[in-house]
Parts: structure tokens; sequence; C-alpha cells
């Protein structure tokens, strides 16, 4: 049975939206929907004209028999910066400020519609590239990787510190904590990387850079290529710190125990462009 | 200026899949489009139809003045039958046996298009309820967490074996780990879970139940409430399981190190209804 049109653009934004930077042909919405590849046709230019419009995203069509469309979700950097200014109010609540000086997070990273947001917002940074996979270190790391992997539609892989037999032969790295300047270990089961995979490295939280620097570490030890590092937030770092190509989406400027202040801003993945 | 309804109900479809669970009222939408509420209801029927017979899931209708609509994600048992029934394949693949008899899955778990229909799945089982928070243990059931959370659009929280600074407050239980009888400790952030959350319990595998059982003690610990427990996969077990109540999307039957074959079948969320 043909399908209407309204029904069509309602089940194709879904599909696309659950589909991001997959290649969908003409023809497969032809079959779906049982339709004149004429009509799909027409339906996709008001997808991509929506989708633009609202800032939901690029629907890039691919020409010829081969050919279709391709979802890549984007953010405009308005609303982004928008999001990312209420998000650092968040952050500089008070009762965030933990002994030590370290903020509290745990809550945000556990939240489906903060974590959809992020996830947007990095996955936009790397719109034009290709990456074969995201990589982050257990177990707060987690949340970020996986919500960034949604929207580029390619797997995440978890680095650990201490790794169990489920996760069979690993690959390790020794790596310097920068803020303890301690000696740390850190693996990756064989299996999760193929070489040469482009990797995006995403993590929670900066301070030195050591963890990351770990990552690199291994990125080379799988002969595979990094093409990015991205961090939910990172603290201000006094001394040199172990990566300096990388992009923040908030900076913890300053966190004072005695007046129990604590101040962030967007970091400096606005800067940029 | 007035929104064309062919670029209302795309926009409307990416609105409610990105909201889950939450009303949103009439006024809302006739705002977002500049039009009448009576075209809004009509959209909203037409949306209401499509995803029902797609199997997107169920647009609830709430009547009155602070009515509006809810989408509530489902997915048809067959769909998800079908689905698990590849998975079983997946899992019974000579080469994820690793030594001990253990499966190897993390690369599943790191599949953007695995953790979302799996966090359908497990949502669906659990939707006329009311979960404040879903819970699950570090590290490998975080995916699966977060996977549900966005479907439920409730917060996931991590139970950690190893609590750092960065948690704050921590109350912890001792657990008996079922397979090899170590009494072990997890511990869950005080700031994470409010007294009388109804909570989901997640976790990628389930051998003998203590982590699970584990979980639970947690729960009572914080005055929570257990509404279920779903894992992603259970292995046969010979014993006495520490939970008896869950369940479970694939059921690794048999593991033989000798042939070296591994049997997966779909769990008991299967059996029920």
């Amino acid at each position: 049975m043909k399908v209407r049109r309204s029904e069509r653009l309602i089940d194709m934004t879904h599909y696309l939206l659950e589909h991001p930077h997959k290649l969908i042909s003409l023809t497969f919405f032809a079959k779906r929907y049982e339709s004149a590849k004429s009509s799909i046709s027409e339906d996709l230019a008001i997808v991509k004209k929506t989708f633009k419009e609202r800032g939901t995203g690029i629907l890039e069509t691919i020409p010829g028999a081969a050919g279709g469309v391709i979802f890549v979700p984007t953010i405009s950097k308005e609303e982004a910066k928008e999001y990312i200014l209420a998000l650092s109010d968040r952050l500089s609540e008070q009762s965030r400020l933990l002994p030590g000086g370290y903020v509290y997070l745990t809550d945000l990273l556990g939240e489906p519609d903060l974590l959809r947001q992020v996830g947007r917002i990095i996955a936009s940074k790397y719109l034009g590239q290709k990456i074969d996979a995201v990589m982050t270190v257990a177990t707060k790391g987690v949340p970020i990787a996986q919500a960034v992997s949604y929207y580029l539609n390619a797997p995440f892989v978890i680095v650990r510190r201490d790794s169990k037999i489920t996760e069979g032969p690993t690959v390790s790295v020794n790596y310097a904590s920068g803020s303890s300047e301690r000696i740390e270990k850190m693996e990756l089961s064989k299996r999760s990387l193929k070489r040469g995979s482009r990797v995006l490295v995403v993590d929670d939280f900066m301070k030195g850079g050591g963890t990351i620097n770990g990552m690199q570490g291994l990125i080379e030890e799988f002969e595979a290529e990094l093409v990015g590092v991205t961090v939910f937030a990172e603290a201000k770092f006094r001394g040199e710190r172990a990566v300096t190509d990388y992009s923040s989406l908030l900076f913890v400027e300053d966190v004072n125990t005695q007046t129990k202040t604590i101040s962030v801003v967007p970091g400096n993945y606005f800067d940029e462009e």
C-alpha cells in the first residue's frame, strides 16, 4: 500500500535521525513506502530544508545510481554557545565544590538531555572528517564517548586502568599522570581497534593532560591515527600540559576553597573558527 | 511566519523523538510553528498514527488545559525478537570465546546501533512504570544504562568498585561475588540518588547475580525502590542465584572450550506476557 506524503515525512525523519552518517538510497525509501523515486526526492527536499532551517543537521544529497542521502547532525555555534553558557552556570554552583577543590560532575554526566546536546556539539566539530572510532577512558569518559558515538555513528572503545579477563588480549602503555607525577598503566583490548583507524579522543575532564597523552600513546601502539581531542571540561593547570592540541566545552577557570566559589566559563571550543 | 504542515511534521517528529516521556503542550507547538492549536492537533493525530503503524512508539494524548502529548518509545515483540535472534548468532561466533569460557562482548557494547536497539527493547519493558533512575555498575554496564536512559528520559547512576575523590561522599555496601565467593565492596555517590527514587537496575552480564544483589542492597541503603532488573546477557549458572526476579535479553546456554563453541539464545525477556 502506497504511503501518504505526511506519513512518509514522519517516518523518514525518524529513520534518518536513527541512522546518522549513513548513506541511504532513494530506492530504500521508495520500497519502504511503495512510492515513486520522484516523490521520495521531493520528500527529501522538504526534509533537507526543514533540517537546515531548524538547525537539526545537513541532509547531503549524493547523486547518481549509487547515490542517496546522508544525514549529518549539526548544531549552530549560537545554539551550542547558549547551551554551554547555561551549563557553565550549573557547574559554578557552590554545592559542587568537593574537598581538594574538585568539582562534582557525576550527576550531569548521567542526564540524557545533557548528553544528547554534548554529543551533538562535540560531533559537530568533526563534520567533514572520517572517524572510525571514539576513544575514552573508563569510567566517567564513557557517557561522553557514547553520546558522541551516537551522533557520528561510529563505535566507541573504552581504555581501562584495570582490564578484565573479559577483554581478551590487551595492549598497554604507561603514562605519567600529570597532576601527581605518578606512572600509571592503561590498557585497551586488542580487538577494539583496527590498524589505521581514525580515532577521536574524548574525556570528561582534563587537568594536566596525562590521561589524554596516554591515550595518544595507545593510538600509536595500535598504529592508528588521532583525529582530535575534545574534553567536556578542562581545569586551569599550572605548568606544562602533556597535551596542547585539544578542544574543551567548559573551562573551570577558578576554584576557591576559601570563598567556596567555582568559576566556570565556556571552553576553547568556541575560540576557533 | 506560519510553518507549513509538512515542515511541522518533520520538526515535530524530531522534537518528540528527542524528548521521550515528557509532556509537551499543544501551546508549545502552536507557538513554535505560529499555527492554530487545531492544526497542531491534526498534525499530532498523523504523527500518532504513523508512529503506531511503524512501531516507533505510542503518542499519548493528555486532554485538558494542562494537557498535551507524551511520546513513549516502544518496540514490537516481533521486531525485538528478530533483533535479539540476530544478536544471538553474533554472540555465538567462535572468535568470541576467551580463555576460561568467557565470551567477548566489548565490541558490541560500543556499537551505537546496537545500543539504540537494546535501549529501546529494555525501556519497552517498563512502559507503564515510573522510573526515576537507571542504575548500573562500572564499567561495562554503563553503555546499557545510558542507552536505556535515553529512551526512558531518566538519569542513570553508576555504582563503582573504586570510587574516586570526584564522587564526593559515598554510601557503600559489601556483597558476595557469586562466582568467586569473594566479598567485595561497591559504592555510590550519596548525591546520585534521592530517597524514594524508583530505580531500574541494568547490567551487561549476569552469572551468579552477586553484583545485581549488591546493587539491590545499595538501593535499600538509599531507601529507594527497585522497579526491576534487566541484563543484556545471562550465563548458565550452577547453584543458586543471588537474584531470581530479573529479565535477560540473551542467554548464553553453553560455552564449550573443548569443541570451541558458544551457544546463545534469546533470554527470558521473551518468555513473559
